[in-house]
């Protein structure tokens, strides 16, 4: 007997963004971390943690940080599912939602994983393509008629939002599951959670790896309401969430104001970047994220991620269509956007001499 | 639609040991944890985290403990597969391996993780049952011709430990892939990793939450040969093992010392609990991991259990044949466990009286 499931053993796997080792010199753009250091606070509470916290289990459920979260949110306890990261809670959405004649619905292109643990659990896929301006395909989607319909909002990696009465009209139209995937709205200027409380449908995933800083913890959380969650909780691992992320996660998400703080930085420095990189010839999609979509002027993306890469600035690469005369960069820190702008600018002029 | 797939709709979930919180005054020895603290190395480099290592994303196979377990254990880093404890690792075997028409094998009473996660794919299982004194049913197992075949070595809740020989047997005679779960094996004295080396359907698992004290870390691992666990990352999250658990697990791997001097403590408590309440008349199973799993002269284990608990003791109660009138108590220090006999006894007077 084969040791895998056929789709198993023909399917590929996800394949993440490059981690180099700590102790690389890098100019790390790829894989949309924060570039601000985590709460203070939190970091303090990972200082303070004795060994009693590790030598027994966690809660299954995270309390306090659950509970935490649903302070902050103004939502009851019982309506936040915390996850080992939000691709953890993407899991299980998949695995309690989808299989053969249970198919998932989403435009692309987006967030790849979508695919992946669709094909793990042999479920269909309509992959309804979005516009050149990333507008929600609303229509396709609900036409889909699928068991779960995603959307990454904002959009990775396009980075665009979308208007929240195109989201309400597909909560309105889709036959099952919604999922809101808003990994990276602490960026934008609006979020679905008025969704998830209001229709039985919706669940709204959130993240602290980009907001927060702290993309290493592995912590992520599902807002919805409990008839929801309660489907997820029977597919979750008992623990799978570490006293560790638990506690330090907890301390991060009460420091709301720390996290304003670093949010407007980098929305501010998105701002600068996006203003470099047009006057440069580029042309760049309105972000509501932590990064950039953009087109350099010949569409050589391909050939600008090598360059900049040889110059120890890693910054994301899609090498397959539509994506493949486009990049996606992350906001860095004001220096290191700058830094990245001088050597595009100095790579083009080599290209020009050549 | 309804929201979930019909077999989720239909299962309850596995339902965890109770995790009293931080703070609740009990002697707890109900969910396995080891009594002593983590080797101080680990709990030294946890303390000295820096802040880089939350911000960024942890490494996808969790580098640096993947090699120092290959160091250890003296395999091919390739064949250590890091997981969020080993209930991650089962889940993703049951998700690559087992479908409708791919079933599932074990003897029972065992972990009934494997019966959720069988329910959650959807796939059959053969339950064959052990024999009064556990002894592995090779022959059962082998005729079931399962796609995933599960020993828990030693199993719980029994405590027992599977002769060298019968776990080769079934090695060689099931048709599909054998995994032995070692999560209990710091306390046997033999364990099954030449299996795992030797035989290309192998995979044994083990976890830190026990023998190395780390329950609310979150980490286990799988060693098998890649071309198992090239499967099984196709399954796995992406960043499945955060940067906490990844650093301070390897600390704890490399401290053996520390690691050997713990387990031979937990021994010889095992060994004079193990006497204590045979002497009380129970019946204890021979262990050969860090709980015992006893019957109560009277068999009334369900009384027993509540009388223990209003006194501030937990241990663990499973309400179902064939486990009803047997419970199974984790090995504590030698002050619980004289303090858990007291109690019994001072119960047993009790009820002699009413």
């Amino acid at each position: 007997m084969p040791l895998f499931r056929p789709n198993i053993d023909g399917m590929t796997g996800y394949v993440p963004g490059e981690q180099p080792l700590a102790g690389e010199k890098v100019i790390k753009l790829n894989t949309n971390e924060n570039p601000y250091a985590p709460s203070p606070a939190a970091m303090s509470v990972l200082g303070g943690l004795d060994s009693e916290r590790l030598r027994r289990y966690s809660h299954p459920t995270a309390r306090a940080f659950r509970e935490t979260v649903a302070g902050v949110l103004d939502v009851p306890a019982e309506w936040v599912l915390p996850g080992n990261g939000s691709d953890d809670l993407l899991t299980m959405i998949f695995r309690a939602g989808t299989e053969p004649g249970r198919s998932a619905a989403y435009p692309v292109p987006t967030y790849t994983l979508y695919r992946t643990l669709a094909e793990i659990q042999d479920a269909e896929v309509a992959e309804v393509p979005f516009d050149e301006d990333f507008h929600l395909p609303v229509d396709g989607l609900v036409s889909a008629r699928a068991a779960v319909t995603l959307v990454a909002h904002p959009n990775a990696p396009s980075g665009t939002a979308m208007p929240r009465a195109r989201l309400e009209a597909l909560a309105e139209g889709v036959s099952g599951l919604l999922v809101v995937d808003e990994a990276y709205v602490d960026f934008a200027d609006h979020h679905a959670l008025d969704l998830a409380r209001s229709r039985e449908n919706v669940v709204v995933l959130r993240t602290l790896s980009k907001g927060y800083s702290l993309a290493g913890l592995r912590l992520g959380f599902a807002v919805g309401n409990p008839a929801i969650l309660d489907g997820l909780m029977k597919v979750k691992d008992s623990y799978n969430v570490g006293s560790v992320p638990c506690a330090v996660g907890a301390a991060a998400f009460a420091d709301q104001a720390y996290h304003r703080e670093c949010v407007e930085r980098v929305k501010a420095s998105r701002a600068t970047l996006a203003g470099d990189l047009a006057g440069l010839g580029f042309r760049v999609w309105p972000s509501a994220a932590n990064f950039l979509f953009v087109r350099p002027p010949d569409g050589e993306a391909g050939r600008l991620y090598e360059c900049l890469k040889e110059r120890g600035i890693l910054i994301r690469y899609f090498n397959r269509p539509p994506l493949a005369d486009k990049l996606r960069i992350t906001i860095g820190t004001d220096e290191q956007n700058a830094e990245l702008v001088r050597e595009i600018v100095s790579i083009r002029a080599g290209a020009g001499d050549g």
